[in-house]
Parts: structure tokens; sequence; C-alpha cells
């Protein structure tokens, strides 16, 4: 039976801006005390946006913890009190100009369960309106629209290399 | 274009079992300096695992990040040294009593790219052999056979709602 680990003591061991940390110690029936590392995470949105020509909107973007380039959804983190689908619609004007029409939420999945509460909503979004292009300065990235075959193709080459672009595109394929 | 972020410094906040944390100030061309929020991971392995019957096996296992029991493919993390495939053989072995008589990578990613280096290697386990159970005493959780029609279903509900196990069970399909 999968039994609940109940909390003995938790300490802060480091609170910052994207994630903080703690160490919980557990205590677990039949087997004693562990401890579990956790970080925390506000929570994050990723975007498949689809054109009018069945394109993917995918984002190049450079990931300090790989020291690597990677291709990407339009994606990130919820700010403080704003809902995912508010989220969602930021930021994809912010990273690519585009505004849609039509939004769904098409599913929520943890990325890392063993140490982090990281949550990722991925969206659906169709009907897309190029607007005035108001690129956030602090974002370093090169957008790109691809079909859905060469996708394909970048994934049975293991090219694209980002769980939630993974799981959103495969997820999004059922559905377009 | 897409710039990379030189390291300045690098503070090693915390050194744990399963992740260490470090911060490190890069430097952005036309930027200026940042902090990156920097969870290192050994890295690990998630083991689509199918039976004679079509039938895949999944994990209900209990995470303390989340406080919640969630559906989970086999998987777990690399040993010192140890590498992805001889993992995923100690792994589907421990978790599940299985040895795969085909055992094939089918993909590699990256669960949280913006501040963990955490790699996971995801194998397609066929032609099954139940051994001896030697069930490692750590482990809690339970074990569960369901066919492909089922996952389906369950991945519409959002009952399916780890990453590497949407994105397994995602990239698998495609190859059964």
């Amino acid at each position: 039976m999968v039994v609940e680990e109940k909390t003995i003591s938790s300490d802060r061991v480091y609170t910052g801006k994207v994630i903080s940390l703690r160490v919980d110690t557990v205590e677990i029936e039949r087997q004693g005390y562990q401890k579990r590392e956790i970080v925390e995470h506000g929570g994050a949105v990723g975007i498949v946006a689809i054109t009018e020509d069945k394109e993917i909107i995918l984002i190049k973007q450079f990931r300090k913890p790989l020291e690597k380039v990677l291709w990407e959804i339009p994606a990130g983190k919820l700010e403080l009190g704003e809902n995912p689908k508010e989220c969602a619609i930021r930021e994809l004007k912010e990273e690519t100009g585009y505004s849609a029409g039509n939004l769904k939420l098409i599913h929520k999945f943890f990325t890392s369960p063993g140490f982090s509460n990281e949550k990722i909503y991925i969206f659906l979004a169709t009907d897309l309106i190029l607007g005035e292009c108001k690129f956030d300065c602090d974002e370093n990235i090169e957008i790109y629209k691809l079909g859905l075959e060469e996708i394909n193709e970048m994934i049975q080459k293991n090219e694209i290399e980002d769980a939630k672009t993974l799981t959103g595109i495969l997820l999004a394929k059922e559905l377009i």
C-alpha cells in the first residue's frame, strides 16, 4: 500500500527568485525517518500555438543549467496571484507578439515530482493574431514557425529535449 | 540571436542526497548581470514496460513535494558511475520484479531546464520476464498493469500528471 509521509520537521535552506529549497524530515510507517529535499516553484505555463498554416511556434532559448540552447514552446512562470490563463496570454504576447483568439487548457502536469512541486499548465492556442511586437527586453530568444512533419522528425531525432515541449506537442497532436 | 550566459561567479548553497543547489551570477551581452538558481541532479531513467498482453506497467507512488500519490512509469535515479541502461535494468527489477528481454533507449529529455539540469532517459522494455520479486524495502509503491485504452482515457482525464510518464507513454505509443 502507498502510505503518506508525515512531516516531522521542515528546514528552510534557501529562498530565491525562481525557486526556494527546504528539507523536510518525514516519518514513514514501518520505515522510520527520512529526509526529503524539496524545491518549491510557483508554477508555469507552456503554450502550443498553432498558426493558420498548421505551423507550431517554437523558441530557441539558452538554458544556463545545461549550458545549451534548447527548442521550446513559448512558456513562462506564473506571477504572484496570476491565474494560468492570464499568464499564457501574457507570455505568448511577450515572447512571440501573438494573441490567441482561442486558448484552451489541455493538460497540467508536474515536471519533477521526486524533488519539486513545479506544475506546468499546457494551453493550446489557435486563431492567432500577430500584434505589435513588444518583446520583453529580458528575453534572449529566437522565434520559429515549423510544420508538424518537421517537428515530428525533430522529435524522432531527439532534437527536442525539453519535457514540457515534448509533452505539449504530443498531447496537442492528438487534438489537431 | 540567442547569446550564451557567461558565468562570473558561482555560489554553492546546498549539497544534498538527491539534489544540490548553486547560484551563478552570469553576464549577458547588452543586458548586464543576472542570477541563475541551478538545481543539480545526477539524472534518472524511466521505463515504459509493455507486457505480452500489451499492457503497460504503472506505479502508484507518494510524492512528498506534492503531498499526493501519482501514477508513474517505473523510474529511478542514476547511481554514481552507473550508465542509464544498467540503471533501467536495476530499477525495473527493483520496482516491479520484471526483467526485459528487450530494452531500448527511445528518448532523453530535460524535465525543468529553466532551473535544473535533471536529464531523464526513457527506455522501452518488452519481452518481459517476471523473476523473483526482491523489492527494495525503501520503496513504498503499488504496481498495476493497464491496457493502452485505459491509459489513454486516464491521460484525457488528466489523471496522469507526471511529465516523464506522459512523455514516455506518448512517445512509446508511436512505436508499438
